[in-house]
């Protein structure tokens, strides 16, 4: 018997490694191959971690409840906006990368699946609103972000590992950049007014700077800890 | 052919997976599976990238011709020193963890055996002079401070992925604790005079804290920074 679990584990060992190098081979942003990881280390007690840690804002809180989501987005529509708005930023930067607008599909009724929906349909606010780009640097400096905001999220941290191992095997003239990326990340995510449950749907006429600023998000201290460093 | 190449592949994707979960779910500092891990990402380009890096400042360059060795170190005499010196507070360090001098066995007469043998005999000595202690996050702190000084190391990058991978799945709640390690680690490595091919058995006798200032080793900005992102 004791046998058979060494085996087992061994066995998951395989499987673990195998899908973690799948991933770190996979070009950036193959999100198949990450749904695939995501469903390999689920882990419902470190879930139940994160939303309990999630709910001690009331924006959290409410948002668990609540679970407002982004609906339809219209990216023409949304591009008529004011240049300095984030809903014309936001769909200015969706229709350059020609990304589609995100999946407005119903979901099943429970905190755990609002959080992925919720996470996934406003990754690319969260970039325009961090102002991290979706170069290989810009996903690092994000990821290390969502490590601070969500927390503590094994999901991100293996996704931080993964293109931390990637710079190691394929992009190694990028690692300085990939790390001061991951500093900046980590710091501003610390630094920053929560993003999690924001009804960003609202906010589409708002200045982005004025948000930014809201949030706690400028960069400024950033650009001096470069030059700490530098 | 193709078929064969692919079925290669496959198996050298498993094979690194195996070896990198094996490194994870080992204790920390397993150095036979790190020994292990060193065989299967060794590439000699990356070695001799490293090797140019360090060949650009005038210490470098003579260490990798000159190659000084520590040599076989006498711990109780080094703890008869001054306890502000390092040569006391290195004695005292490895003597309270029973750690084992460091091997001086002779080595292969080349830059990249020598590279080893030096990184490996002044770890410890590197702990000292950072500061950074010999727990899980000190280790993460040396870890980022180690790419910063031996760029671009695909070794010292396994080696934080591996921590960090540790991190998520093993010791979650120390998440955040090791982040600001690795971050305090690359600012720090970032700002220090090259650490690398410094000849220490020449410094026994000298004060910790002279040869800090010497290094810019001081951790001061980085409690600023700490308080600008806590």
């Amino acid at each position: 018997m004791q046998r058979f679990q060494h085996v087992k584990q061994q066995w998951q060992t395989v499987k673990l490694g195998y899908r973690f190098m799948q991933i770190v081979k996979a070009p950036y942003g193959d999100f198949a191959e990450i749904g695939r990881l995501a469903q390999e280390i689920h882990d419902p007690k470190s879930l139940q971690k994160v939303v309990e840690f999630l709910s001690q804002t009331s924006q959290g809180q409410q948002a668990l409840q609540e679970r407002p989501r982004l609906g339809s987005v219209d990216l023409q529509k949304l591009h008529q906006l004011p240049a300095h708005t984030l809903g014309y930023i936001y769909a200015d930067h969706m229709l350059k990368n020609s990304f589609s607008p995100p999946n407005s599909q119903q979901i099943a009724d429970n905190p755990y699946t609002f959080l992925g929906a919720h996470l996934g349909e406003t990754h690319d606010i969260w970039h325009i609103v961090t102002g991290f780009d979706t170069n290989k640097a810009g996903e690092i400096a994000l990821q290390a972000f969502y490590i601070a905001q969500i927390y503590p999220s094994q999901f991100w941290i293996v996704m931080l590992c993964k293109n931390l191992l990637k710079t190691a095997l394929e992009d190694l003239d990028l690692c300085s950049q990939h790390m001061d990326a991951l500093v900046t990340g980590w710091l501003l995510g610390k630094q920053a007014r929560p993003l999690f449950g924001i009804d960003w749907k609202t906010l589409w006429e708002l200045p982005l700077t004025t948000i930014q600023s809201e949030l706690n998000l400028q960069n400024k201290q950033f650009d001096r800890l470069a030059s700490l460093s530098g």
